[in-house]
């Protein structure tokens, strides 16, 4: 599945199910949000943290695949296209240490 | 209530009711939890985002409590007097921004 | 130093300094990113990251007395008495951990 | 670019720059870091927050794309298909919402 496709898939959904993309600060929200559910994840698989009683043992994939939708909404909603933006990233970091290793 | 009071509540409740500071790195993913939460309030009051049907409504004031809590946590187990860092950290504040204004 | 004169130590800085409080949304993208600030000195004390070259040590004490600031702020412009809802939650903690290990 | 190849490329950039993923608490931290970022830029874009003097204007897409980076490192570390995790989360979501609307 190509990202331009997770892209549509998102958007679709957006226009299908909601009134529209929110606006950028909200989604940010959003974003933390399911961060936040994310680490309790990791926590309670990886730390300190026991779930309580009442919190059903979640997937740690299904939070990160949360974070990617919340992220793919905020990126949506303004036009970012993700892959250019992942490729752009990746050389940088590329360059950076190519240098810093020789 | 003083700062160092709080401090010493928070340090009574875990002695009495845990079985210690948990490391830094997994105190820090249940604040990041915690922040997540607080969010999801900010989000509800003042954003886009109407609670699901079964998510109660929560007090802003009692979640920022949360964080509030959490924090403390972290900065006792390291050992910090919040209050030090506070002054310390409002001083620079307010030399920085004397200069940034005369 | 009482939360409360913590909190008015906060708001005469932002009536000498600013413009006014910021929005609840926007003020808690500024704790994000000074929750964020914390993590990586966290993590670059108690975790896996080396700090960049350009980066300066800072002192986690310091960083967590920026996010005290911070949600001092978002209290502060929702009218929230931090120490009233500080009672609160530890009394929440004390009943339900009361019942819990009885 | 299919997800797939992205957690490749990553992989392959892991592999050969680093000494391998970090624990995932600590994977988790970065995150936090990243987020922070990216809430700064939205907040400087679409908040109250003017960027200070010396902070260079950053770009969303970038900032979005580091945040990407950082939880593929996450879910590759854990040998999580992302894409796996998000057409399970898409279907859950579809589900959710199609009942809820008739």
């Amino acid at each position: 599945m190509e990202i331009k496709q997770i892209q549509e898939v998102v958007d679709n959904w957006i226009k299908k199910y909601t009134g529209g993309y929110w606006k950028p600060n909200n989604m940010m929200l959003r974003l933390i949000e399911e961060v936040g559910e994310l680490a309790r994840e990791v926590n309670h698989k990886y730390g300190e943290k026991p779930p309580k009683p009442e919190e059903k043992d979640k997937d740690i994939g299904d939070e990160a695949a949360d974070v990617l939708f919340t992220l793919i909404c905020l990126v949506n909603s303004l036009d970012i296209d993700l892959e250019e933006s992942f490729k752009k990233v990746i050389k940088k970091y590329e360059e950076r240490d190519a240098n810093r290793h020789h």
